[in-house]
């Protein structure tokens, strides 16, 4: 039998769990090659539905808890109480090696300070932060710090960098992916005293030549570069605005197509177009947000997702796991950081030698 | 022949100008009655465009200057060196009560700059914001501030509520207008300290009944609350993502119709719908960003506009001028002020006898 990558999945975890966990387990199987999967719950539910899946039931083992973190559980509750919790054993799990990577649906803070407390930062990571991709006119790109931490300095700035740049070559598999800070401005000038220094910071380091300066909101969609850095505040922001800004039209378009006799049968004819279009939309292919940094991959899967939007947040950690992330990242730092050892105006991107940043600072998502 | 309200006009701003000016200002008087303009900048350039525009004409009085400000040039430089610049006297020619309001549509920071310096702040106001309007799933909805101030404290935010609620009763005709605090989440215990020292006070204000809490990127578009405040860093990255995003949209949209003949065909019958959508979310309606809290009606038109677009942004300062917009916000505080004069926990909406806010945070948009 060959070797399985096996995934720890929260079983408890989002708003329609368990089904949805070990539907989307089944559909996740037919694209990861020999993954298996460590499911942690309630173990009489999870069996039940496993009976449901007999192809998954073949490569899942069950961990019993009857505890769970609620989804609206404070991080810093869910962190002393939780020790017994779907979430928190199935952390443990990457922890201890028992498993290569993690998926939860469940709260999100929580699961941040879990992951955090369990498996650490990686060396030179000061703060982890968590990314997505998301279509753009040229293709699709990726985004950190989307609220792990609400404010960040300029060192952050620049591991967020790195990390996004690992990620958008062994996820979106680009060579050299191009990076922005996001600003209020494209001028030197502008913005933030932390992102002027992140700016000067990475222009110091090897990353400089794929390094396309600042980058205003509307370049997220434009596609304008492949990674956008930017603060746990504003990249929140960010994502949700354009969320909201997309269901907008979605709802335009609808009116619209049902406005008339004419535009009715309009759409009947556009039909099959617009499917392909929704299907290129749809947010659950966007599902599984990444908690970059760590040391261990976890995937964070969107609360109210489906079967198919839990599979795509596996298909993800599945993707981490098998090409070595955290090692590339790893190497990549040391890269700069070799670069760097003799810079006259100090290492812009020092890792864990330097002071911790403020924790006031350090965000209660 | 009764008292006209007169516009002074920036002649030279933007990209079009002076072309846009003078043609959007003859659309602009069929909307604004008892209009007239006072157009400042190159004399022979604007007599030559009023010859084609005889209505505007019998309106008009040109104030001849070669100087205007660069649509690239620093703020400071603007405000040092621009003293005989066309956006610099059109904006003098309302602080000399010459002229009831300004439209620019040349350089935000430079304009803001010398709105600031030239007409000062309302009574009251420690900082002027920029707000424009969006439209929503309800309706339309007011945010701000979008760019005028990088880092803003509780006060500020509290200001910019008071302003917006006035604005949105004034332009949008809104008697109760609703207002959110952007945060990435609506929980009381989320985001910086300065949003919820924000939330406090409001809850302790005569707004508090209008106050919905904190609101999501995503409530922007769906139109959750009326009036959205935030900081201008924030604001200006969610405006501007959501008009990416909904320039991508408009993409996706094209490319769908354009797909196959089947699509191509469903357009044809649908055109007469989808021309109505486009004039409905045309980004020249929403043209026209206020600059509240200064002692005179300044409105920045985007600076790629064409003649509508231009003429929507003089509706806008035609409104804000005809209903006391700023004698309104002097109300609106007083009122708030005699209900906080006794408050326990002190004012938190103070205005000038608070020492004034750290210059080092005051924004170079």
């Amino acid at each position: 039998m060959t070797a399985r990558l096996r995934i720890a999945l929260d079983a408890m975890g989002g708003d329609h769990a368990p089904d949805m966990v070990v539907a989307g387990a089944d559909l996740a199987r037919e694209r990861c090659p020999n993954v298996s999967y460590l499911f942690v719950g309630d173990e009489a539910k999870i069996r039940a539905l496993l009976e449901k899946h007999p192809a998954v039931k073949a490569i899942a083992e069950v961990r019993h808890t009857p505890d769970f973190v609620a989804m609206d559980a404070k991080p810093s509750q869910a962190l002393r109480g939780g020790r017994n919790s779907s979430m928190r054993l199935a952390i443990d799990a990457v922890a201890a090696g028992d498993a290569a990577c993690v998926v939860s649906a469940g709260n999100t803070g929580a699961l941040m300070a879990i992951a955090k407390f369990v498996l650490k930062t990686l060396p030179g990571i000061d703060r982890p932060a968590i990314a997505s991709f998301f279509p753009t006119l040229k293709g699709e790109s990726v985004m950190l710090d989307l609220g792990a931490n609400l404010e960040c300095d300029a060192q952050n700035l620049v591991q967020f960098a790195v990390m996004g740049t690992v990620f958008s070559r062994t996820v979106l598999g680009l060579l050299e992916p191009t990076i922005g800070l996001l600003n209020v401005g494209s001028e030197e000038q502008k913005g933030h005293e932390s992102i002027r220094q992140a700016a000067a910071a990475l222009r110091a380091t090897p990353l400089a030549k794929n390094f396309h300066g600042f980058v205003e909101g509307n370049d997220i969609a434009a596609g304008t570069v492949d990674v956008v850095v930017t603060d746990g505040f504003t990249g929140n922001v960010a994502l949700k605005t354009a969320e909201g800004t997309a269901k907008l039209y979605a709802e335009f378009l609808r009116r619209t197509f049902g406005s008339s006799l004419m535009a009715k049968l309009g759409y009947l004819l556009a039909r099959g177009a617009f499917q392909k279009l929704k299907l290129r939309t749809d947010p659950r292919r966007y599902n599984g947000a990444m908690f970059l940094g760590l040391r261990g991959v976890c995937v964070k899967s969107h609360g109210g997702t489906d079967a198919v939007g839990f599979a795509n947040a596996i298909s993800v950690a599945f993707n981490l796991a098998t090409n070595q992330f955290n090692e590339k990242i790893g190497a990549e730092l040391a890269k700069l950081q070799a670069a760097l050892a003799a810079a006259p105006e100090g290492n812009p991107i020092a890792g864990p030698d330097t002071p911790p940043a403020d924790p006031s600072k350090v965000a209660a998502v």
